[in-house]
């Protein structure tokens, strides 16, 4: 019998890593003459670093990087397939857990740390750069990151602006004289699960400003600002971000990759499956193990669980699903490949408590379903 | 594919009924095409009336009679089988639910009731009558019960001592001149699920007397009480009951069946699955859903979940067990027959909310077992 464990994190609880631990000593506890391959997934925002880095036998190259308020910390990124491609994460550089809850201004936070690890993977000779967006602080535009590229962003007397969204509507040209010109040979992979537009009701600031630190006013002035932006690149290159998918993810960064460094569009989790290998996995695999903190209807497009679901189904492998709290309207996920869903709280407890308890209910919700799975002769 | 759903009522929740039904939804969702037979069960304490009346076709037979503190209430008793047997639930008439919790006195607190109930019984010609013990909120030794049916218990002087376990210390001897005759060629089978003794450490007071609202020096003073009540019917009749097990059920009721009714004890839920010939839709049975509202270490002996999983094993027939809340120390009820156990609860939250989601948690998880099980090909 061959299963594979291939859970995401559960989100300030536990690392894909140790969910997929758990896990597995349940279903050892009843299947102890498996096969089982350990596969932690991320589906591109948090974690995904980590992620390519343990499966493909990468490794961390840290040094340091501005944080989103200017601050220096240590960073990094994933040097994978012997040097040829490099993971960034943008969160590690410019994410909004990098701040304390009162340090979140969205007019001030920059990327451009992440602009320096890019470069840094440049330095090193990297012909592949996947950059992974989410969890970002910031609502620059990725502005912050192409400076650190090389970028200048002038107002209407060809002076450089301030960094950080909140200036972002004095911008009147943008001088790539000195843009990396390793950027034009380098291969860009935009790893995102956000499809949300650069400005409006639906864009970057309007549905992320608020968790970033903005107020209302705050929100309307980084919508006003991320227009502007827009046209700007609009007139002066002829680019239309303005209405281009995706470009919204963490804070408009997307519009600046597609805009000026090629980056190509995919979906984090169909990236990561596709360099762990999921599909050589699968193609020799009886059961699936996945897991998520929560699963509920708004959760349900393109995260790991329905990734991972998704391509099992295809190899007729049917998929366990664990999760901490299972929300309303998930129904939709057993069209996509998921064969059962199961919540993993053994009876009514706080939140906390679930947290704390959450390895050794991983344990025995797996340990469950594999009783019953092989205890039945249905 | 056949499939039977026989759970235990959850407590202060849902009725076996309820629960069976739920259960029962959330496998047709999945297996439309399955063959489910609903059997609600009760281990003999409260519910065993209905479920027999239930199961067998049988009538509630309802009239008055006094409550714990003498108080007229409307009760009745099950007649079953053409009306040769009765069952007679001692909750109903004698229980700690009929009582406020100020009300609670196992000092005071009388099982006249349900001497009521079995005296109705007798009138009906019945020649069997189930004994349900459980949830009493009595500690009189089933002084009253014998007193309902004639019996007169005695002080030094000759003078019917109060009702209760308050004045048992003293009694000095028991007529039973006018106890009712048919008693002697009625067969009484006891359905509980309580081995204690009938005084001591382990006796009915000491260990029961709390929860029917006693405190220390009263489960003291009743513990010693039962001493005596066991002590003059040692020395007047030669029957020791001070040493027989289960004689402390429903505080000391145990005793009075046994020494004067010729009651046979049996263990409720085996009695049940007898009458409701669980054996026999065993035999063409593919899979069994069982459940009860709290699953732990202590409640696993001769529960009703232990006891189908057992039957359910010697027929070979996977038992899938849904439960409230699982707590520890369980892992001895795979070893009863039991395949797997899974929680309902759908994510960390208040019990409160537990109770009100009960049919709709139920559902999912038997839904959710369902696909785990026709989706999987191991």
């Amino acid at each position: 019998m061959n299963i594979i464990v291939a859970p995401d994190s559960f989100k300030d609880c536990l690392s894909a890593k140790e969910v997929a631990s758990s896990i597995t000593k349940g279903i050892r506890q009843i299947a102890p003459e498996a096969t089982i391959i350990e596969i932690p997934l991320s589906d591109g925002g948090e974690g995904i670093m980590q992620t390519l880095v343990d499966v493909t036998g990468g490794t961390v190259i840290s040094f340091s990087v501005l944080d989103p308020l200017g601050r220096t910390i240590t960073s990094g990124f994933g040097l994978l397939e012997e040097g040829k491609t490099a993971v960034v994460e943008l969160a590690r550089a410019s994410g909004l857990e990098l701040l304390k809850e009162k340090e979140r201004n969205p007019l001030r936070t920059s990327t451009y740390g992440t602009g320096q690890l890019i470069k840094a993977a440049l330095d090193h000779g990297c012909q592949k750069i996947i950059v992974g967006l989410g969890g970002s602080a910031t609502n620059d535009g990725g502005s912050g990151m192409l400076k650190a590229l090389g970028a200048k962003f002038l107002d209407e007397n060809g002076e450089e602006i301030r960094g950080g969204g909140g200036e972002l509507n004095r911008l009147r040209r943008i001088d790539l004289t000195n843009l990396d010109s390793r950027i034009g040979t380098c291969e860009i992979v935009i790893a995102s699960d956000v499809a949300n537009p650069l400005v409006g009701p639906n864009g970057a600031s309007l549905v992320y400003g608020a968790q970033k630190g903005g107020d209302k006013k705050d929100l309307e002035q980084l919508d006003t600002n991320l227009k502007n932006y827009g046209e700007v690149i609009k007139e002066q290159f002829n680019i239309d971000v303005l209405n281009q998918k995706g470009a919204g993810a963490a804070g408009g960064t997307g519009a600046a990759l597609l805009a000026f460094m090629n980056g190509k569009m995919t979906n984090g989790i169909e990236l990561v499956l596709q360099m762990v290998k999921m599909e050589h996995h699968l193609a020799k695999c009886d059961l699936l193990f996945t897991g998520e903190g929560q699963i509920d209807g708004q959760t349900l497009n393109g995260k790991t669980v329905t990734g991972v679901s998704k391509l099992a189904k295809k190899y007729k492998v049917p998929v366990m699903v664990l999760a901490g709290k299972v929300g309303q309207q998930i129904e939709g996920i057993y069209g996509m490949g998921a064969t059962a869903v199961f919540p993993i709280v053994d009876g009514p407890m706080e939140l906390e408590e679930a947290l704390k308890k959450a390895p050794i209910l991983l344990q025995r919700t797996a340990q469950n379903i594999m009783r019953a799975i092989k205890g039945s002769k249905l």
